[in-house]
Parts: structure tokens; sequence; C-alpha cells
């Protein structure tokens, strides 16, 4: 959860009188996302919600994001839609920091994805990929192999206080995944979080998509090695091999897969697995005891990046090869 | 802000299943209220608050609160009213948890009120005690006089760590209030905590009251002491008597004040003063470093303590005697 910023009434009131939306009736902060500050924001004309882009987030990163959602949204991705002001302008400044105003999204993530779960998203993230491919702009992502170095210098003299030979492990698999990381891949946009809660259903539909601040341009297989380590485990850390064949079979119902991608699904989901191992070992270690936001314990990535080390073959995800 | 308890999807969606409100679309945990879980609802329908109640609040006065809810809004005055599922009942259980839906207030509290704004709430306020009348259920008021004696135990033992001097002076001022607290005022429902956070406005119309929960059984103009202290002091301290002015006026255009009532309002505003000062010395002694509510910082109400106590008679509030 987080709402870091507070608005006076007249300051949102005022700059909801920007847009035509009809007046303000009421303004929740919501306990979604944990980086920015959200509002669910009741007008005259409907549900929005408004996002105040904290520290966490570079404020020059965000036009690529919000003009992403709107090329995504034109190409019937269903996602939040940036809302434009009566200037024109979907990007502006409230309370000090920056702050867009997006349509509202039904649905709710689930904490314990099914099946059917995984096979929507497979197929709806397969649909991103190509929506993405005609996008005009890029963004290098800074979180894959080229900025994992220097999480690891941050985090691995702390690594030890959480499991002892936790730093030397990070330190090797970070060599070996640099030396024998793909380059050649299929490349687009990716949206690089998919976790359950940046997916909503209803009932047994996908609703949507939210949350894209940390899409960026990257090989597109990288994105569904993500998604196998956030949705493919389950509570005990173990792999569910149904789910992830139901992933991968959804997603190649949308989107056909090289060859090349599916053989370098282990080693980028080994990459994937170290990704949010690092943030969350830096995260554990830098975030004072009083914040609001409590980390997760990064041993869960630990799991997981051993499995993946395991795997011979994609077929172990059970993929059809 | 507070969302302790986190509702599975499928058994949130079960749970609405038993209202006649339309399927759920979305769900969001929202940052309101101290002492619950609450979650904004949207149905096919329309938005709700779903509120959790977790350990703080006795399950045994839920039928009280919830019930005067409905006398309240029967009888006129905007407030959340209790949803009643499909077999008739308001008051459920959910994640374990004693849990009731109520209707969607629309509005925003005021961080900093207005004049305007201290007139508009002693109108409502007087509305909610003519209203509150003829409700057939009390409750006692456990944080009012007979109350402050077991909290000044619980707390005083560290309140010298907050400000040298601080359990003296409230122990003193309990043994004052406790000889000279009146008990033959106008009695009634009184809503106990008409902070700014619990009234809603648009614009310039007060829309609505919430948070009934530590509504109880006392006399009247206790709970127009509490909103002299809560609505009529600037952001120093300052006790701003063009504000306490408007709050006495506009209640007393809709209920007469006895004369006594209007005698013992410093009094009774020293009492609230303390009352609050004694939980929020509480809260800030026992609230874990780690909790996702921060306490408040007790001193003002010491402030505020003071400043009733060198005032001579309620003309000093600005009500014409």
């Amino acid at each position: 959860m987080a709402v870091y910023t507070e608005i006076g009434t007249r300051e949102l009131s005022a700059f909801i009188e920007d847009y035509d939306v009809g007046a303000l009736l009421s303004s929740k902060g919501i306990a979604e996302g944990i980086e920015n500050s959200n509002y669910l924001i009741h007008t005259e004309q409907a549900n929005f919600i408004l996002t105040l882009y904290e520290k966490r987030v570079d404020p020059g990163d965000l036009p690529f994001f919000l003009s992403l959602m709107h090329h995504l949204a034109d190409k019937g991705v269903s996602c939040p839609v940036p809302i434009y002001d009566k200037s024109g302008t979907d990007l502006r400044t409230l309370a000090g920091r920056p702050a867009a105003m997006v349509s509202f999204l039904e649905g709710m993530s689930v904490r314990r994805p099914k099946v059917k779960h995984c096979a929507l998203l497979g197929q709806t993230m397969a649909g991103l990929h190509l929506a993405g491919l005609d996008f005009g702009m890029s963004r290098v992502n800074a979180l894959s192999v080229n900025g994992w170095g220097e999480l690891l210098a941050q985090s691995r003299g702390h690594a030890d206080d959480i499991r002892p030979g936790l730093a030397k492990e990070m330190a090797s698999e970070f060599e070996y995944l640099k030396a024998n990381w793909p380059n050649d891949l299929p490349t687009g946009i990716v949206h690089a979080d998919l976790f359950p809660d940046n997916v909503f259903f209803i009932g047994d539909t996908l609703s949507g998509l939210i949350d894209f601040y940390f899409a960026c341009t990257d090989q597109l297989a990288y994105d569904i090695a993500i998604c196998l380590n956030a949705w493919c485990f389950e509570e005990d850390h173990e792999f569910n091999v149904t789910k992830a064949r139901a992933l991968l079979n959804g997603y190649r119902q949308v989107r056909k897969l090289e060859p090349r991608e599916i053989a370098a699904l282990p080693l980028l989901a080994r990459g994937a697995a170290l990704r949010f191992l690092l943030t969350r070992v830096y995260d554990w270690v830098n975030t004072p005891s009083d914040a609001l936001v409590r980390p997760k314990n990064p041993m869960e990535y630990v799991t997981k990046l051993r499995f993946h080390r395991s795997v011979k073959s994609a077929g172990e995800y059970g993929i059809d090869l």
C-alpha cells in the first residue's frame, strides 16, 4: 500500500476543474502500487485514477509511459488511458509532483492465480507485445543485465546478513548471465512487471493490465520469463508446470515464439529471478523500519533462481517443442 | 491510512453475491479510517464502502452503530447507510472479521476548515443530536470522564518521556474534571469523533458525516466541545474565535442550547482536550515503530487543554450570551 502525498481538497478540486470530467465528488487514497501515490477519483462523469509520481519514477520517463498507454489502448489493449485536460495535456503537476489522471479500469487482481488465469495472461501479454511493435518511442531497461552489476554492488555487502553465502551466489549468477545473455531475440515493448497485482480479472475474463511504470524496450521473451517467475510458482515456491504450459500456450496462440526464444527461456528466467532477487535484497537492506511499505522477503527469489538453474531445456516449462 | 486485512478476490466476489447490488467489478483498499480496514467496492449498481472491523472495535457494539446509521439516515441525516444482504442482515463476517457494507457517501473532508465549514458543521451536528433523540438504543461513552482514570493509569508512566511534567499535568487535570464534571445536561446520541476527517463537503455544501464507530450516549454539549477542539484551532494551535462563533451559531440555528450547556462549555472543552490527549499519549507510547499508522503528536492537545483552562466563560468562544 502507498499513499505518500496528501492533497488538499481545494487544490484537488481546482486540478479536476481543468479536465472535462464534471465536478469532483470524492477522492480516496488507495492502497495500490508501491512506487506512487494513487487516488480513486469520482466525478460527475466517472471514476478515475489519479497518480502522483513519487521519487522512484524519473519524470523524464513519464511521456514514454503515458504515450505507451495511449498507443496500447488505441490498439485494443485494455489498460488505463491517460486523460487529457482542457488544454490537451495529460502530464501535469499537483502538490509539487508530476501527476496524471487515467481512466478507471474495472477488475481485480488474483492473489493465487489458477491455470485459466495463466492462459489468459499469456494471450494478453502476447497481444501487448504485438501492439507495441509499432510504438514510436523506446526506453532502455535499466533493470536488465546491464543494470544488475550496479544493483549487486549496492546490496552485496549486506546480502549475507539475509542468508550466509547469498552475496557470492548472486555475484556468480550475475557473471554467468552477463557472459551468456542473448541480445538477438525479437525486441519490442515489454511490461517488465506483469505480476498478478498488475493484471485485473472480472470472473473468468482478463479485464486489463495496469502499472506500466517499468515498461521499456527489451527482448520480448524476457517478459515471459518474468511471468514464469511471478505466476507459475506455488506459495511454497514449488514450480507448477501446468500453469507454465497454460501461460506459454496462451502466448503462442497470439504470437509465434521463435525457436531461439524458446531455447533462451531457462536463461531468461534465471535472469528475471536474479533481477527481482537483486531489487528485493536492495529494498530489504535499505527500507527504514518505519516505512509504510514493508519489503518483500528476497529468499523467495533465491528458490526460484535455483529452480531455473536446474532446468535443462524449455521443455521442462511444459512447452511443446 | 489503514488496510489491515486483505481479502481474496474469490472470497470477496462470493460475499458481494449475497447482496442485491449487481456483480463485483472492482475493489480498492482505501486509506480512510485508522481503526478498521476499508474497501471501496464498485459493483454493476454503484460504489459502496466495505468495512472489516479490526480488533479495536468491540463486535458487541456493531449492532448499535449500524442501527444508528439506519436511524439517522431515516431521519434525513446524510451518512452511510448499511446495506442489507438478501437474507436481511447488515452485519456479516468476511475474512474472519465482522464486516458491513454501507452506501458510498460523496464528498471530501477539508484539511483546513474555513469559517463557513464550521458553521455548516454546527448546523449538521445539531441536526444529528435532534435526530438521535428518539433512537431506541444506548451505548456508554467509555472514553468520557469515567474512562479517563484507566487511560491515565496506562500511559502516565511514559508521559514524561514525551514531555517532562506531562504525567502530573494530566493527573491533576483529571482530578479537577472528575470533581467538577456535569451530569445533568441534555443527553442523547453524540458522534464523539467529529473531526474534519469525518465530515464531507462538496463545494460549499456539507455532504455528510461518516465513521460512527465512537458514537455513544452522552451529554450533547460534549460533542460540541470535541468540535471546538477539532475545528477551531489553527495549525499553530492558536484558537480561532471566529470559527468557534460560526460553529456555535450554526448549532443554535438548529438546536437551542440551554444556559447550563453554554456555561459548561469551557469545562467540557477541557475534558475533550484531555480525552484526546490521553488516547494520543497512549498511542504514542504503545504504537510499534513498524506500525502502518503513525501516531499523532500528543502535544497539540496539551496546548489546547491549557487554552481551555484559561477560558473564564463561554463568551470567550464567541457565543452570544
